[in-house]
């Protein structure tokens, strides 16, 4: 610790930020130097750091003090104890008497609230949904029927858990639905961003597994099957009937084809179109997706394509000159 | 019929589930395959088919009798009838003796809700909008004002229609919002995605054909105007003033320029991105869309690229060798 | 003024309406033979334009004047003064005498809602979140804690903001969550379109510059920093720390890396992808983007890839003839 006794940090901040009471890390020498031009007011530094301008805290790790320091920050979203009194909560329905229940959420019938959850203001829990328990719900989340949700898990405002699939069949002069009657099922430790939509199975079920965090907007088409402990970021879209299996990492505004088999430890970067399995562990990139690095060079390659042309035309040049010297 | 008089289905199955009292379909080999490895309890079979281990049911066509037990198993999501006495109905809106208004619903002035329409939760029917007999709308649906809907159509969960559309005039310091005071027009049996959004016309209206069905998070731009009959899949993005012929397809996360004009009959593959017309029917892909063999070719080419550049460099070692050897 | 004195107009329309009591505008030859051949009733024209059959009234600038209509015909959604019986809001937030409320909003501790403001029904407000005056938020818009809205704002029905940024640690096993304590600030007459999402900062703030317009379905990721009197197309993707300068102009389905710095006075077109820095202004496209005629010169390029590839086997062909020539 060196600095003034009397300087007080109020709550963390950026390493850019101008906050005279914020605490920021800095564990690079780009770090460093942002946090030294910018207006923060104090540092998260590694031990072995030369002494700064600023007080400073000096640690093993700043990154993970850092998080230590954000979850001191932390400051869970206030929900009142207990049923709210303009709450519907169907008398067939089950709520744990540990369990928040905000304004103007509906619970259907058969539902079953576990210890702990939160159901925060205007969700809909529909018929027959089960809530493990610690779980959140945050303001407006959708369930529609025949929806679980494991224990510790959130789903974010606006996100729609159920909604019916996607299938039509062409009779030759309009599309026909075929009804949506499966399941959506989330295991424990689950994130559902803001406005992400995972749709029912047509038959059977959709699964997320245990601790795999899914970013705002993101689409999970009926009968998806993804693993376990993935991360999938914004706007991407999961087709029918897709597989992934554990531990995925998908950049943003990823698409799939319907019915591919993505296979565990696979990466896919920002804007990948999936269009066959991925048996194989590795990162892989474009549209079609390849292996990282060939995709890469081909991205690579494509920025010489002018070049190329040129080329080419020189040697036809060149060539022409040369049958003229031959003739 | 094949198998024991006392075997119970209880639901429809995919063929790879592990439900002992499913009921799955198999029409191909390799869901026969699939099925007969898994721990479905029974099949849908054609008549044809060899006998198998698992009860069966022997019809002319697996698929079309499927449907059949999905239609039997279609349970829909429950709402009571009348008007919840949650709901807050304007004195000047017109709500059918036979429909449905659930919990915390709003509907407004002048709006007008038809025989049989269940409109959920939290939805909110904004002043002077109509859904035909018949409609649905799922919990959290938004309908600005003057939005109109045809009969037995369907729109999902937090699906907003009618918000006004993107127009602004820059004045040389900033955006000035052109005023949207336009309606939207869906037809009759149209569906609607959660999550989806058909902003309202500038001037005039934004229209959804007849039959067309829309999925999750699909963005229609003010004054689209999307003929009958189509599917537009997941995360797809219409521009302002784009017109779509009838029975288009189009796969997820395409994307237009304003103000294009797709014919009837076309296919897009999923990313296509559309900027310009596209007047003649068939089945696009790529960005910018080309037909779908061109762009298939094209695809096929680009994984050559390393190839060709390989080829050129031969090229111009060889060529100098025949220049040098001439000298 | 042209035309019968008895004509009335109803209301403002495309110049390619049926509408006998539209009136279009036409500032070009392509806009006025679309009205002509259009049930449109009556037009506006600039003044030198030769007379036409319809009633017309001539005018400086008809696009300008079109506006000036669009504005007379606006209708705003309608609202009752003052705080509807049924919405909760908490004792300690603070609401201006002058704003709406509207029915099922909730409004928690400590928020603070301005003069005029028009909260519409089933918003949520968290706790301590603040609307300047004349801000507008649309049927279902969800606040977290900690939002800041300027004035004269506008957010579209079922946006989000202040959802939890996407961050997460990987342990070896599993995601470990970061706290996500940061806040969401919108400067004024910003727009924010419906279903779009505004994550809160990790520690700081996530801010939008006044004046910047963002459209339906977009996502902007926690600690971006927009500048101001942009405009932000639809399903566009600002993934982490993205900072954006002022008088952006982002088409649709943009995406970007983390942490990339865009600068003022750049224009990405639609389904840009940006991998780097763009610190210079201009006209980019492409991904990953590049500036905009080098884009369409390699868009061109690539669809010559098959006559390249031909001339390339042409090569080959003639140097064997000619290598063999000199044997």
């Amino acid at each position: 610790l060196h600095g003034p006794a009397d300087f007080r940090i109020r709550r963390p901040a950026p390493a850019d930020s101008d906050d005279p009471e914020g605490l920021a890390f800095a564990e690079s020498e780009k770090y460093l130097e942002q946090a030294s031009s910018s207006g923060v007011g104090a540092l998260l530094l590694p031990r072995q750091a030369a002494p700064t301008a600023k007080p400073c805290i000096l640690v093993d790790q700043p990154r993970v003090a850092f998080g230590m320091v954000l979850k001191m920050a932390s400051r869970p979203l206030p929900l009142a104890e207990g049923v709210h009194p303009t709450a519907v909560v169907h008398p067939e329905a089950r709520v744990a008497a540990t369990a928040s229940i905000g304004a103007f959420a509906v619970v259907e019938r058969g539902a079953e609230i576990g210890d702990g959850c939160r159901v925060f203001a205007h969700c809909y829990v529909g018929e027959n949904c089960r809530l493990g328990s610690g779980t959140i719900l945050y303001p407006h989340a959708v369930l529609y029927q025949d929806v679980s949700v494991g224990e510790r898990s959130v789903v974010h405002a606006g996100a729609v858990l159920g909604a019916d699939g996607f299938g039509y069949a062409w009779d030759g002069k309009r599309r026909l639905k075929v009804p949506q009657v499966g399941r959506v099922v989330l295991g424990d430790d689950v994130e559902i961003g803001a406005l992400a939509a995972v749709d029912r199975a047509t038959a059977g079920t959709t699964t997320v597994g245990n601790g795999t965090k899914i970013d705002n907007l993101v689409q999970v088409g009926h009968n998806c099957r993804i693993g376990e402990h993935g991360v999938i970021a914004s706007q991407t879209g999961l087709s029918g009937s897709v597989s992934v299996g554990d531990r995925a990492v998908m950049g943003g505004q990823v698409g799939t084809a319907d019915h591919v088999a993505i296979g565990d430890d696979v990466t896919l970067g920002a804007r990948s179109g999936i269009m066959r399995d991925i048996p194989k562990p590795g990162a892989y990139l474009g549209a079609p997706a390849k292996p990282f690095r060939e995709e890469m060079r081909l991205i690579a390659m494509l920025g010489r394509l002018p070049e190329l042309m040129d080329r080419v035309k020189e040697l036809e040049r060149r060539l022409a000159a040369a049958e003229g010297a031959e003739e």
